[in-house]
């Protein structure tokens, strides 16, 4: 009949199943967001309500996918992390990318006029974000790359701290602010806002220097809660261990879990202290 | 400094290039609208409100990216291809689908209260849709995927149409209708809507037996225009032929051409007589 | 100049990368090894001169491949598994199993006439292999990988024991030894082999009944030789901790390790409690 | 029972399954070759009977795998292209290069000892070659990508000449010799080799000069013969045409057709005009 004529065309399609039993990170990244935050008066060098509601549309993806483990938000970007043993979708990569780009920017447009009840969305720019997947074997990886997502947090944020101080407190150009800061290192910068405008840079806005880190709060598991200086065993591949029931009480366990949001420090070994409670 | 130590993770990335000179399909597929048509009480056995409104959300998306040539929709799901020549994010997979899942989202939800003015939408269900990309060598192979969808949408709606008179005009329960229809012909079908409701199924709105194309008509490009009956030549890869110059030259010309809506059969050859006009 | 006019299609090549930092198997199969066998006489049910030239074949491609850590032979195939740290080839999948393919290849058929010495090779029948690459992220994943093998290997040999004795001592037809056998389990075919053929399974040729493992004893690495009770820890991924130097002095120290050669049980714990002598 | 136990890191596999109706080229390199051609001996800048060997390698794979439509050799490499409608080993990429790489391997060394009689392989360097696939959407891209390599062996050998002439015949240094011809173009080694040395490259052989192309000239199929100043027409998926009988008469006729070896120039058009000859 008419319908199996065609079908070959079905053929073409490759899987693109991720590999087992690794971390898989999914980053989302605002599309054209510069154009965007001119569009829409996005306050400089960060808008508090921006980040907020960046922050508010990834606890609503995180509530509706329980495999994520984690995410860590800064600027436009937002990073989630699915637990290794994660199946959903059974693993395929367009399946997993294009949902998250779709869910988010769901609940990104939805919540907008809650953060920003003056000004209407217009159609012809609307929020819109494209997502990739990086497969992590381990869990150092993971937090590497993690650290490495706020180690770009904290370099973009200082150098716009200074630049939009200079511009807005010290009326320079934007082209004089640029080349004021042109070979500059952190110290340079920190003395600058200081030295200029008596602004220490610590104290600014945590969720600014730092960024969002959001984790799910599955509570302490019995044998690994206390003894993180030890190095951590290799997770074992999900087949080995668990019955349906375990996995699906598990689950359960995920999705009614608080999401805790800090604004702390994710490069050194106290925030990985309690890593165990939420993302084995 | 901090940055690089970190930086290493980034070679995990996979670069996930689509093949060069392929036509690219995407389609998206919205996720769980069987619940979601419950939710906002979409008309059975079909909404034209709804479908309109995908319609205008794909009519959206065709604006954004010149590259694609074409679309199909029916149901809650929308095919895009796009132009064998295309370079859009590199040809980047996960960066095409998410992009389209993403925007094709944001009009969606954007256009909603023109659809359903009456009907909120609730943040704990918004339309969402994933997405997938497929390959193909050969115009062939696009024109059959296409009828490939539009013999999906005749069966299933030539069985909803059927299914939902024997429910709503015919009172039976689904349970009793779904036993009705069991080992019917599409023949069957048209006779028992004929024979037991007066309905000529053909009569049935366009939109609804044949779904929807959406063409760019580019107009006749000189050379190709009339002779569409000899076989198409095989498409020479961009970098033989054009300029950068012109290159941009045709970007322009698809961007201003207009969008072309049609409910017709484009199983047969007729439709594809002129598809040079828009896919090439 | 005339080169870069066609050197756009090597943009069409992908590069195939294997994920960093995850075991790399490769497991090489002997192509139309039933007719090769049969072709060249081959002892039924096993050929010990057949297998002991896999073996030499293997240790040859071994001692080629540092960054193979260990390797395991049974009938016609062979799986070697990479460190996970191997940036042999840059982890190119295209490379990495041709690699392995030609050169197990290479050694075999050079090998031959030393175990083979009546039989010289046809140049219409001569070995070839087929190969394939598996990812593994976890030790536990290698360990039951070559737990699948061995089990494999078991069954097989039962099997073609009890046939061929059925059919070489018990004089039956091929025909009539496979119905004898039809939905027998293991106990049964020992029972078989014993009863009426005097054959205690157990006593055969642990090289039939177990097959090779081959691994490279790079000696007791001395934080690790002992304490193989605990859980490992899961490895770090390489750019955290050696210098070149290491990495250099590392690879020099494998190259000069033996590689052992063994016929045991390798499902059971035993066997691993070893394993960071040659797979770290 | 024990196996199942264990088959779960089956599902780690990749089926890597090349896109359908596109050309497979698969090139083979010989590798380290340079220490390769020392160890045995290799005359400067050409040896013939190492090419022959190439060849009559080449020549065997072609008869062994009938879906090889063509191949082009030229120094340590050979690249074969499989018809658009092949699917050996349904089209997977490890398999195919892994078993391209071992066929050719077991070949060459087989044949080795008719084109150098006088020189025993020696077991630690033994002839290996490694294989990479790239598709290809289009005969264009498929002739642009022979002609690439002929515009690369073109080259190299006029360098190679010059190069070796200068040293063996002018009796320079390697290193005198080098930097004799550094910035020269074509025109330049022409001449060098003409009014130095009296040599006209155009009367060098053409094996040499032009490489070695092999087709399989499956004969004049009725309509495709003579009208090649046409455009190809896109060729049909095969689902749309072929009978299994079809299919099967076809390749009977490819086992059976000649392997002609040519070395002609294949950039120009000439070649390609009977390329539905051997191609298609």
């Amino acid at each position: 009949m008419a319908k199996s004529r065609f079908e070959y065309v079905r053929t073409y399609e490759q899987d693109g199943m991720l590999l087992p039993n690794t971390y898989i990170v999914i980053r989302l990244d605002g599309r054209g967001f510069h154009r965007f935050a001119d569009r829409y008066h996005f306050g400089k060098p960060n808008d508090k309500r921006a980040l907020c509601l960046m922050n508010a549309a990834a606890k609503q993806v995180m509530g509706q996918i329980p495999d994520i483990a984690g995410a860590y938000g800064q600027s436009d970007e937002y990073s989630f992390v699915l637990r290794r043993e994660c199946r959903l979708f059974d693993r395929r990569e367009a399946k997993l990318v294009s949902t998250f780009a779709s869910t988010f920017t769901a609940h990104y447009q939805f919540l907008w006029p809650q953060y920003f009840p003056q000004r209407v969305l217009d159609g012809n720019m609307l929020p819109t974000f494209d997502a990739r997947a990086v497969l992590y074997p381990s869990l150092r990886e993971v937090r590497d790359y993690f650290s490495w997502r706020q180690a770009d947090c904290h370099i973009n944020n200082l150098y716009n701290t200074a630049f939009w101080t200079l511009v807005l407190t010290g009326d320079l150009s934007q082209h004089d602010a640029e080349q004021a800061l042109m070979g500059t290192n952190s110290g340079d910068k920190n003395e600058l806002l200081f030295g200029r405008f008596g602004i220490n840079y610590n104290n600014e806005d945590a969720m600014f220097r730092k960024g969002t880190m959001l984790v799910r709060d599955v509570g302490s598991s019995s044998e690994s809660a206390e003894s993180r200086d030890e190095p951590e065993p290799e997770p074992e591949p999900e087949q080995h261990e668990k019955s349906k029931r375990q996995v699906e009480r598990e689950e359960k366990k995920r999705r009614k879990a608080e999401i805790v949001e800090m604004h702390v420090d994710i490069i050194g070994d106290e925030f990985w202290k309690n890593s165990a409670r939420w993302i084995s």
